[in-house]
């Protein structure tokens, strides 16, 4: 795909600012109109973009269809939520004389307001749910903002099919021109970044882009918002009641759950704790694998390549199953003990982004408390237990201050679009560390708040009015009041 | 006060990191006891800490004591707050086989927890509210997180004396040793702000100093939230019909606004725009400015002589009333038209800490809206009109994209605490646009969502058992359940 020039990534960001302008005002009506409008062009082209999909990604036509199916459901779940207006967080604070601070409490009112033109940089792994239609761009639309869509070069033929069925849709259903526009190029969207107009920005990738991007999104003039979500290597821990009840269906569901997509999943579970002298390892060992697919490009095979190569490099790791050529990009399971894994931690808790994972033998369950304590930030952590395991409650303790989810007892890829869904956990998962970027509540990271003090009625944004038009529910003189 | 030596940061961040841990496990009744205690023990100890403070600060005795009662009151309405539990915002979707999405919907719930050991930059102008036991301090408490306190070097005998209230009355009320603890100095405020343990840092201050730090914390291996309150002029526009109704009460009101605390507010209005054909600038002329009394410290007397030197430099603008001399640190209006202000908007709408501000005299409403539309991130932003103008629903909406807070017929110092306050703007008012550093809102700054998939009741946390143990609202399968 021809790269975006410097002169047209100004005009499309100018473009944008206009749009996000008269956006803002729209209606609660008119939003979710839009996005239902976009989900429905979406499901109506399945049939055009699934093949292209497939060809630039090579993933599965069952899981791209799953995954478009997921993506227009989002913009649809974005447009419901909005209805209730819980998402405005809207604050009503009365006149009061004699408020005990000590001086008269003014009339004050408090609302999020869209953040502004925003800036999406689309993932390579999902093409439709983390791409130009997916998550971020949906919720910044539902918040009231314009986007600029930097698209991912894995699928940049499905990107402009993509965004000509999104514009398209947008302009039937009455959205202002340039309101969601698509650029092309690594230089193109780092120009992007650096525009006055952009006022947030979002990101899906790799440890080393996202950290580059972050740290040129806080160095403009003006530092805007930068929510990257990085990498994560999920592990997961099994008890020893858990392996002594079922490691047989422990073993199978693991590697369904590393295998799926090829391993190319941000929350697929990469390193996992077994006990030593349990069954685990060797029903772990008599997992079939998959046939090796091919990645979904070019830098993800030799990325992959290179991290099982550094893992198998470190003494004391062993292969158990699958390729055994040093660099193939086919699936394949490690092996080594608490011993080994606690002392070179760093090189064996890094992300194989790929068929692969590590199996990690544990003496004493006491060494999973330790380790967990140790761990960079994770999206997920996972423990597969059984309720009367004595360390079950420390160890939910630990790793919910290392995980934006911790499971239990279910495997962590599949990442469901709902209202308590978390994606997003301590940097290095992610750079912003109070959001998520799936689920209800990623509308936040698109939102600013906004007081109005002693405005009239008349001039205050209907969400504030005293007759509360929009009939939501408000906190009023700090009590929650349901319309 | 003798600079805290790096030995001893790291001894105090590692404290503060295992108080931190244990006090994340305090319930709302404990967090409750332990914040009143330091209100009660802070309103006791009045006598003592407010000569230390007049001393130091040379702020009025009345002052201070007003601040001291709004510092206990803001610790109160913290512990107030916790009850209702809205502060967690618990999200509860329970499992659905027949999710939509196209996947079965696990059991997911999230609420926010505390981000961990909290490093706060006191202020220099709020000896008490900004300081030791400010809002931040209070806020972060209250969301369950340590506080390393850097002082402010402006009043260190006042720090060392409400630390000692401080950590005694927290003693008192069982809270873990640690929680609370102040270090000195600018280097030990560095060591600190990029200790590994130290999850979250908060400013409030300069923005040639809030951005250095806010720039470090980004550098960070893991980057952490940096919550700088840096600076703002906080600008006023008077319509040609207020004029017209009462020039003499808006002189007299924006002068006392000016005026109060020697203009060492961060939300003094420093700019005022007024119709030129009408009395207003006439009545400014005649206001008494009071007389000119000590600043905060040696580099805020320097810091606010360059800055109105800097103004009185700039071709086409005039005093109009106060200081002859060049540079003392005495009250001073300056005023100029709109067009010099349009030409050189950088220079004019620098932040001038104490008591001045300027006057810029307009020929046209419309101009306004282009002064309004050019204005970089502001605290707050003022309008003084009548509600028949028919320029103020667009100032009000170009307003609301500039500034946190925007007011009507009101002025803007005198930051009340309630629900709805919002004390945060676009960069450089501050460096996190999302937040706010006064009012209840505050203490999301210092929590970070979790959430936990599929784990059994007796192992979640008491906010999202299903059982309700705590009695608080939440979102359950997307609505809003009241307890």
């Amino acid at each position: 795909m021809h790269p975006t020039s410097p002169t047209e990534v100004d005009r499309i960001v100018s473009r944008a600012a206009d749009a996000s302008a008269q956006w803002k005002r729209s209606t609660i009506v008119e939003r979710s109109r839009a996005l239902i409008a976009t989900a429905d062009a979406l499901d109506a082209n399945a049939d055009t973009l699934i093949p292209i999909a497939q060809r630039e990604t090579h993933l599965a036509e069952a899981r791209l269809r799953g995954e478009l199916r997921r993506t227009s459901f989002q913009l649809r779940m974005f447009a419901e939520m909005l209805s209730d207006g819980l998402w405005l967080d809207a604050r009503i604070d009365h006149a009061d004389p004699d408020w005990p601070m000590g001086a008269p409490r003014p009339d004050l009112r408090r609302q999020l307001e869209p953040i502004g033109t925003t800036l999406v940089f689309a993932a390579s792994n999902f093409p439709f749910a983390f791409s130009v239609a997916g998550g971020d761009t949906a919720s910044a639309l539902a918040a009231g903002n314009a986007v600029v869509l930097k698209a991912h070069h894995g699928h940049p033929q499905l990107s402009e099919a993509t965004t000509a069925v999104v514009v398209g849709a947008l302009a039937v259903a009455g959205a202002p021109d340039g309101l969601f526009q698509t650029i092309h190029g690594t230089e193109a969207g780092v120009r992007a970044l650096q525009a006055p107009a952009i006022k947030a920005a979002s990101f899906t990738g790799s440890i080393h882009g996202g950290r580059a991007l972050f740290d040129i999104a806080n160095a403009r003039p003006e530092p805007i918002p930068f929510y990257g979500e990085l990498g994560s290597t999920n592990p997961a821990f099994v008890t020893r009641s858990a392996a002594a009840r079922d490691a047989a269906g422990i073993a199978r569901d693991f590697v369904a759950s590393v295998m799926g997509s090829a391993g190319q999943l941000c929350t697929k579970p990469g390193v996992l704790f077994v006990p030593a002298d349990s069954g685990m390892l060797g029903e772990l060992e008599t997992q079939t694998l998959p046939a090796a697919t091919p990645l979904l490009n070019g830098s993800i095979e030799s990325g992959f390549s290179d991290a099982i190569a550094a893992t198998r490099a470190v003494a004391g790791v062993r292969t158990i199953s699958g390729a055994a050529e040093a660099d193939a990009p086919a699936p394949v399971l490690f092996a080594t003990d608490a011993r080994t894994f606690g002392a070179d931690m760093d090189a064996l808790m890094a992300e194989m982004f790929g068929p692969a994972a590590l199996i990690v033998t544990y003496q004493d369950e006491g060494e999973l408390l330790d380790i967990a304590a140790r761990l960079e930030g994770q999206l997920t952590a996972t423990i597969i237990g059984e309720e009367s395991d004595e360390i079950a409650a420390d160890l939910i303790r630990v790793l919910s201050e290392k995980a934006g989810r911790v499971l239990w007892n279910q495997w962590p890829t599949g990442v469901s679009v709902t209202w308590a869904q978390q994606h997003g956990g301590p940097y290095p998962a992610t750079t912003a560390v109070g959001t998520t970027s799936v689920g209800m509540a990623a509308i936040t990271r698109f939102q600013r708040p906004v007081a109005y003090q002693n405005v009239p009625e008349a001039l205050l944004p209907d969400a504030l009015k005293e007759t509360n038009p929009l009939r939501i529910a408000r906190r009023v003189d700090g009590v929650l009041v349901l319309p």
